[in-house]
């Protein structure tokens, strides 16, 4: 009896603690109607006994990455890491030196290698990101992670993530959403980082991929990439993604370019509350400005439909306070 | 400093009444060598500050499903499922009075329905499995667990789990452990019912598909089943589902067939504490005894193996109290 009434007591004064230490979420979010409508919306769904309440298993929350939770521009970081990669085994190949896309590459010129379009590009995958381990390419993308540059933020790929939306998965998790990455790149691309970055295990990330096969070698078991594709994980592609990874249907889904439609479309149009949110990207001050002509993270059908579809537009430079980390 | 107190001592107290309460784990395992090297092998990594503990984010623990975790004799249960929704589907399909394998179908010859070999399991699979959205056929699975019943032991097939194998799922996750199935049987087949009755989610749970395609009808964003083959789980598969869906190697794997050995071996042939372990069926007078030659759930290099690569082999008749749980 006596023990229930200690625990008791501890664990209502250490939640009042928390209640308090918790008392402004979403910090380098601006006050505004987005930010309102997120605190409304986790509010709504985890308050015991409310119409609108969804079981903790249900609170599936789903991220596109690139431009959504981290910086897509001047070029995927995938493509900057496909460079780095060339760049790195090409004393192993010296016939780079004549063969396109790898010379221009070899020679810093990255407009002309991909001049020949899906061909240079599908030869520099299959150069850069097959023929090895999983646990090697896992280790090929952690060396970039730790050395390679963004060109104008001059810090790590991986530290050009978004401040606003670290806190927001954050924020959904004390409130007991699973959060996903659910994205067009490459998952284990991806899963080297996302748990230290973005507190997202790699069972947690969902993304394109190249074929796999298993082998033993020096009879240990090993996952072997190939140079083929397997699954995209954009537009149509992002729904079955998720149907094959989660099994649920979302009731959040947050994503910033036309390439996120399909995943929003499908997360809105479920019973019961749901939220879709788009990243808007029209801070070129501290980050970069496009939407409907963008070559890369084009956001056209969203912005026509975000009104009429009830889901929130971010706007980057008016909602987020800030918009990278500090600098490490 | 009050708060602390109360808590801690209410929290020790009810420490002490877990532990008391949990002083017997794996109640239907009889004290066997099996039992010991399971408690053994989860001490050892749960032991902070051990050469063998593994943090908690690693204990990953694999089951097969068809024989490991649930009944597979005298046929698998998904081919249950698939006959029984030929059965209900019938009166729509006046045709299949006339078509094989149908006609077999519905006439109560299943062996002759499958002497045309993949041909006719293949249509079988396409007419129960495909041409519906993901709900649809979850329902559809949901109808037949409900309603169906095993033809030796008068209950549903979801009642015919293995009561030992539960408490293990259980006891794994009350020592931190991530608890998958990864199973040759369909993904979708799986998911509807594996929560309810193993303890494990949607997203935990790895299997063979159909392709998926996204549709809008109705306004409603929805998956489609297509019937088309998009990945087995089997075999070397395995290893290439586990990378897949987890992107980790697990530290422990349980299975009861050659189709698990991959798995058992990818587990096994990590570095640090690993577990593989192999169900065996030799109990004809509670469930079946079969290995090196059935038909279904062939068992043969694994019994060859298991002694050398360390792997435990558990006797259905010797080491488990119980086989399944009492009848509800």
């Amino acid at each position: 009896m006596f023990r229930f009434y200690f625990l008791i007591c501890g664990l209502f004064m250490l939640l009042l603690e928390t209640g308090l230490n918790a008392a402004e979420p979403l910090p380098s979010w601006n006050e505004s109607s987005s930010k309102t409508a997120i605190l409304n919306f986790v509010t709504q769904v985890t308050k015991a006994g409310s119409d609108h309440f969804v079981a903790p298993e249900d609170r599936v929350a789903v991220f596109d990455n690139d431009g959504c939770l981290w910086c897509e521009q001047p070029f995927y970081s995938q493509l900057a890491f496909a460079i780095y990669r060339v760049k790195k085994l090409a004393p192993e190949h010296p016939g780079w030196n004549r063969e396109e896309p790898f010379r221009s590459i070899l020679l810093g010129d990255t407009s002309k290698a991909f001049a020949s379009g899906h061909k240079g590009i599908a030869e520099l995958i299959a150069a850069s990101h097959s023929g090895m381990t999983a646990t090697e390419f896992s280790q090929a993308v952690e060396d970039w992670a730790a050395n390679d540059r963004h060109p104008r933020f001059e810090r790590s790929y991986i530290e050009c993530v978004y401040q606003p939306q670290l806190e927001l998965l954050a924020y959904l998790r004390e409130n007991g959403f699973k959060t996903y990455i659910v994205s067009g790149g490459g998952i284990d691309f991806m899963r080297p980082w996302t748990e230290r970055v973005y507190g997202i295990p790699p069972e947690q990330v969902v993304g394109s991929s190249i074929k796999s096969v298993y082998e033993v070698r020096d009879g240990i078991g090993v996952v072997v990439k190939k140079p083929e594709l397997n699954f995209v994980d954009d537009k149509e592609g992002k729904p079955v993604g998720i149907h094959h990874h989660i099994g649920k249907r979302p009731i959040l889904a947050v994503g910033n370019s036309d390439g996120d439609f399909q995943m929003l479309e499908y997360t809105t149009t479920g019973t019961g509350p749901r939220m879709g949110i788009l990243i808007h990207h029209d801070d070129a001050a501290r980050e970069y400005a496009y939407d409907r002509d963008s070559h890369v993270g084009k956001l056209n059908k969203g912005l026509d439909e975000a009104d009429s579809r009830g889901w929130v537009l971010v706007s980057m430079k008016q909602d987020w306070k800030q918009i990278f980390p500090p600098a490490e």
